[in-house]
C-alpha cells in the first residue's frame, strides 16, 4: 500500500506528523486554461501533480490542495489569452494572496522546506512574490525551491522527444509535449480522436491589446501535437522527476 | 458511460457546447480544515463535491474545479481555529477576489445560471458579496442559488440520523453527519478505527481571542462521530440532493 | 454624577488615566440596517451600546466610538438586503481594515484587553479576523472577547420571553426582543403605532442571488414584533449584561 | 416637535419619503484625535454635527450616522499625531473605501444631493476621491458639495473672535474657535478648568517623521484656548450655517 | 566635474558606497499636472528636483529616479482638477503603494535618513504616511524629512518677490512664483510668449464635485503669471535650498 | 527644431492638441535595477526611452513621463534580485495600480493608441493586466502594442551582433546588448574601465527563495560585457525602431 501524500486526503494527525519529521510541503499551481480540443482545461494541474506524487514517493512530502487556477492566460505563451471559453483565471493580486495565504498558513504549522512546481508559466513571478511575502510573518532558515517542470527537462530529452524540431517552450502549449505527458500521466482525458496540429495565421514578438484574432490560433493549439505519443511524455516526465529529486537534494534539504 | 461533467477534465470545446446549452455553472467551495482524527482535511470538499455530482447527473450543469481553501476557521462552529496542523485558511479578501474571479470569468463565457455549493458554513457570506462583485461587470439576468447543504436536509431526516440527539449543525463538525456522508461518499478516506466522540472542556456563547485551549476539543471533534453509518450518510445525501434539484427547478431554471 | 466612559466624550487626558489602570476598551459595531417601520435604522448600534454601557458601570471599561456602519445585510439573517432604503452596508474589505485600524489604535496606545459587542449578526467572522489582524504588530498578552449579545441569552430568558412562541434568532430581526430591547433603551425611538407582524411569502433554506421579492417581507419584519413590552426587553438586558459581566470575569480579567 | 433628520433615528420608510421628495444626504465626518485637556476626543465630530444639524432645520437634509474616525492627525496641522492617547485614526485606504461604501450606498437608494462637511482637515482630499469613487457605479446628475466648515467663515468674523490675533487655521486646534463652538453647542463637555494656552517648544514649516517631541505640544493645544467664550462659538456657527445654507442654495439644489 | 548624485544614473557600486558613508537618500516626488499655457506639466518635479540637486551639493546626498505622478489635483489647490487634458494622477492607494515600495526599498539597503521633497501640495499627507508604512518593517534610527519647498519661503523673501500682492500660496499654481523657478532652472522649457495673467469667474472656499466649469480657471493658471522673473526664481530657490540645508543639519543629521 | 514629444516638458495645450490630431501615447517603462558596475541603475528605462525617442521621431506620437520603477528583479532573468544596493522595485499591485492609473488618464483625456515600451522583462504581464484593467473604464477602439524591444531584434541582427556567442536574452543583463546600446545612446553614462565579463558559480533551472550567493554573479553581470560596441549598440537600436514601426503600421495606426 502507498504511503498517502495528498494532503486533502490526509487528517490533520498525519500533518502534524509529517511536519515533526520535516517533510517538505509540495505546493502544485497550474491554471485551468484551454489546452486545444483534446486536452482538457486543468492540464497545467495534472501534470506538475503527477511529477509531484512521483517525486514524493522518492523523498519526505505532502502535497497541498493543488491550486488549480492561475495567472492570466498570455497569447504569445500559447494559451491564447482569456476568451476561449472555460479559460478562467485569476488577477495578479488574488494569485498573490492566494499564494502568500496558503504557504504562509502551512509556515505557521512550522514546516520550513517547500517545492512549488508549477504547470502554468505564466505563474512564476507572482508565486516567487507570495513566497517572499509569506515570510516576512516567520523567521528561522525556510526554503523553497520554485520549480517550472519544463525547464528542467534537458536537452539530450528534448531531442529525442522533438528531434530536431523544438519549436520552444513558449509555443509548446498542447503540443507534443503536453499531449506525451498527459497520455502516460491522464491518457482517459486525453481525447486521441481530435489531436492536431495547428497554428496562428500570424505569430508576432509583440503583445496587441485586444489581440486580434489572427494572432490566435483557432484550435487552440499554437504548434504541433500530432506527434505525441505515451513513450514520449514518460520520457519527459521521467527527466522532470529525477532533476527535481536532484534540485531537492542540492538545495532544499541539504543543510 | 457517464456524461463527463467535471470542468478540470473537460475541453474548451466541450464548455463552449455547455454554455451555448445554457448549463448550469456549479462551483463547489470547501476547506482545508481540521476534521478529526478520522477524516481528511477537504471533508467539506468532498461532500458538497459528491453532491454536485448528483446533482449534475440531473440537470444540466458542470462543475468547476472546486475551491478548496475556504475563510478562516471559527473556532465555536466546530472547526477550532486556525492551530491544527493541515488547517490552511484565506482571508476574507482573498476569498472575495477568488470566487469573484472565478465567477466573473464564467459569466464573461456566457453562463448565466450558477449553483454555488460550500461545504464550510463560514464561506457563505463573503461568497455572496463575491457573486454580488462579479454581476456589477455583467448584464442580463444571471440568477445564482447558494447553497450550504447542511441547511436544506429536512427535520425528518435530521429525527432518521440523529434520534432526539441533533446537537445543532454548528457543533456538528467531524461529527456522525459529516463521518456518515464520507462513509457513503469516499469510504477509502474515513479511518474507522479513529472515530470517536469528543468535546471541549468548556463550550462558550461567545469568541475569546486567542482562544484558550479549554474551548477547543483535543480531537477536533466538538461532539459525538461514532453513531456514524454509511447508511445514514446516503439519507443526508438523498436528502440535499433532492433538495437541491428541487431549488434548482424552482429557483434557477424557471422563467 | 456617573463615570463618563464614552470615548468621544472624554479627553485624551482621561484616556492617558484608563489605559495606566488597564480598562478594557469596549467596541460596539452594529449596522444601519432597515429595522421594520417600527424600529430605527441604527437599532443593531443603541442595543449593543446601550448594554455596554450598563457594563460599563459594573467593570473598568470605556467604550470607543460605536462602529455605525456594518457588513451587507444578509437577506436570509433577516436584515433581506441591502434594498430597503437606508441599509448602508461595508464590504468586507472595508469592514476589516476599519475595525483593524480601530482596534490596533487602542493597542498601540498600550490596552491589552478588549470587549468587542455586535449588534449585527453579520459582523462576527470578519470582527474575529480584524481583531487577529492588529495583533500582528502587537506583542504581549492581549486579549478579546467578541459578543454577540443574543447568544448569551439563556434559555430561560428565552421562554420568558417569547413562550413557547422563539422562532430562533435569525429571523428574531426587528421582532419582539429587538422592539422590546428598544422600548427599555429609547422608547422615544420605537414607533409604537406602526408595530406589526409581518414575514416573507416564502421562507427559504438557501440564498438566491439577486433575491426575489417573495423572500422578504414587505415590511421588513420577517416574523412577529407585536408581542414586544418594555418588560420583556429589560428582562433581555439585563440577562446580556449578567453574562457578559461573569465572561469578562471568566475570561477576560482573571490572569 | 422637530423633524428628525438624522438617519440612525430614522426608519426605512421615512428615509424613503425622503428620497421621494429629493433630500440631500449630509454626511458628517471627524475624527476621534485629541483635542487638548478640555474638549472632548470626537470635538471633530460634534461641531459638524451641530451645524448640519441647523443646516438641516432650514432645507430638506438627512443626516447619515456621522463617520467618527478619521485620516491620520498630522502634527503641523495640530492635531500632534498619532501618539496622544486615544487618538484613533484610520489609513487612507481605509477612509476611502468606508466613505465610498457609504456614499454610494445613498446614490444607489436614488440620492442626488450630497454635502459633506468634514470637522478634521486630514480628511478632505480622501473625501473628494470617494465621492468621485462611489459616483463611478452611478449615472445621472449627481452633486456633491464638500466642507470644511472653518473655510467658510468670513473674514470679518474672525476679526471679531480673534480681534487681530488669527493665528491661521492650521494651528487652530483645540483653540479659540473649537472651544468657543463647544461652548455654544455641547458646553457640558467642556472641562472649563482645564483651558489653557500653550504651544510646541519649536514650530517647523516641515515635517519630521518620527517626529520629536519639542514640535508637539505637552498638552495638546498648538496655541491659545483662553480667549474662547460661548458667544464666540454661537457666532462662529452662525456663520458657518448661513454660509453653508448660501452654498447648498447656489450650488446643490439650484438647476 | 561634479560628483553624480542621481541615482537612475549611478552604479550599484556606487550606491553601496554611498550607503557605507551614510548619505541622505533625497526622494522628489512631483505631479503631471497642467501649469497653464506657458510651463510643462511636469514643473511640480523640475523645482524640487533642482532644489534638490543644489541641496546635494552641499551635503551628503542621492537623489532616488524622482516620482513623476502625483496625487490626483484639487480644483482649490490650483491645478484645477482632473480635466485639463495631460493631468495625470494617481488613486491614493496607488501613491501610497509605490511610495513605501520605494522608500522601503532604501532602508531595506541600509539608508538611514531621508528626505522627501514634494513639489505638489496634494502628495504631502500621503507621504507621511508611506514613510510610517516603510518603516514598520525596519528598526533603528530611521529619520526623514518631508518638505514643501514653499512652506520653507521665508515671508522676508515673499515680500521680495510679489511685493504686498502675495495671494497665498495654494492659489500660487502656474503663478509667479513658479514660473520664476522655472526661468531659473529650465529657462528652455518656459514658454515666455504664452505667460499671462487669469483667475477662474468664482472663487469657493468650498468644493463642487463634479465641478462647474466657472470655478476653473480657462488657462489653468488661477492668479498671476506675468510678474515672473528669472531673478525672483533665484531668489525663491535659493532661500529654499538654504532652508532645507538648515533643516537637515537641524533635524536630520545631528546625533 | 525638433519637435517636443515628452510629455513632461509639453504644456496641457500641447497635449490637447496631439489628443486632438490622434497622437499615440508612448509610455515607456522600466526598472531602477543594478546592471553591472559599468553600467547606471535606469538602463532599462534609458534604452527604451531612447528608442522611443526615435520611434516618435517617424510617427505621431508623444511619450509619457517614464515609469522608471519596475517588478521585481528576478535572479533568473539576469537581474539577480533585490540584494544589489541601489535596486528599487515594486510589488506586482503597486505596479499594476499605478499602470493603470496612468494608462486610464490618457484615455479619459481621449487618446485611443498606445505603445507601451518596456526595458524590464519582469513587467511585461503586469501591464498587459492593467492596460485590461484601465480599458474596462472606457469604451470605443482602443488598441495598445505591448513590445519589449529585445524581442523584436531580428536574427539576422543577432548573428551580427554576437556571432555565434547569442546566450540568450534571459541572460543578456547588463551585457554585449544593454553595454552596446548605452554606449550608443549614453555613453557619458557608461564606466568604460568597468566593463567585464562575469558569471555565478552556478547557473540553475529553477528559483530558490531565498536566493543563496552561488547562484548570483558578483559583479551583477550575468554573462560578457567586454565585447560590447558603439556600433552594435546602434545596430540594434535602429533594428528595433525599425520593427516597432513596422509594427504601428501593421497594429496600431491601420484601420
Amino acid at each position: 500500500m502507498t504511503k498517502e501524500v495528498l494532503v486533502e486526503r490526509m487528517t490533520w494527525k498525519e500533518i502534524e506528523k509529517a511536519q515533526l519529521e520535516e517533510y517538505i510541503v509540495g505546493i502544485v499551481i497550474g491554471s485551468t486554461e484551454q489546452h486545444g480540443p483534446h486536452l482538457p482545461l486543468c492540464t497545467d494541474v495534472y501534470i506538475p501533480l503527477g511529477i509531484a506524487e512521483k517525486v514524493a514517493s522518492k523523498v519526505n512530502m505532502i502535497i497541498a490542495p493543488p491550486i488549480t487556477y492561475g495567472y492570466y492566460s498570455q497569447v504569445r505563451s500559447g494559451g491564447g489569452g482569456e476568451k476561449f471559453p472555460g479559460t478562467t483565471s485569476l488577477r495578479s493580486s488574488t494569485l498573490v494572496q492566494l499564494m502568500t495565504d496558503v504557504t504562509e498558513a502551512f509556515m505557521k504549522h512550522g514546516f520550513k522546506r517547500f517545492l512549488i512546481l508549477s504547470g502554468h508559466y505564466e505563474n512564476s513571478q507572482l508565486v516567487a512574490e507570495s513566497v517572499q511575502e509569506a515570510m516576512k510573518s516567520q523567521s528561522g532558515d525556510i526554503r523553497t525551491l520554485l520549480v517550472n517542470y519544463w525547464e528542467l527537462i534537458p536537452e539530450e530529452i528534448l531531442n529525442r522527444v522533438f528531434g530536431s524540431d523544438f519549436p520552444g517552450w513558449e509555443i509548446e502549449h498542447a503540443g507534443v509535449a503536453e499531449t506525451s505527458m498527459m497520455m502516460a500521466l491522464k491518457p482517459e482525458l486525453v481525447r486521441n480522436e481530435l489531436i492536431q496540429d495547428d497554428t496562428s495565421t500570424r505569430r508576432l514578438a509583440y503583445d496587441i491589446i485586444p489581440p486580434p484574432t489572427d494572432i490566435i490560433p483557432k484550435s487552440g493549439i499554437p504548434w504541433k501535437a500530432s506527434p505525441a505519443t505515451k513513450e514520449k511524455g514518460e520520457l519527459l516526465i521521467r527527466a522532470a522527476v529525477d532533476k527535481i529529486y536532484e534540485a531537492i537534494n542540492n538545495d532544499l534539504t541539504r543543510e
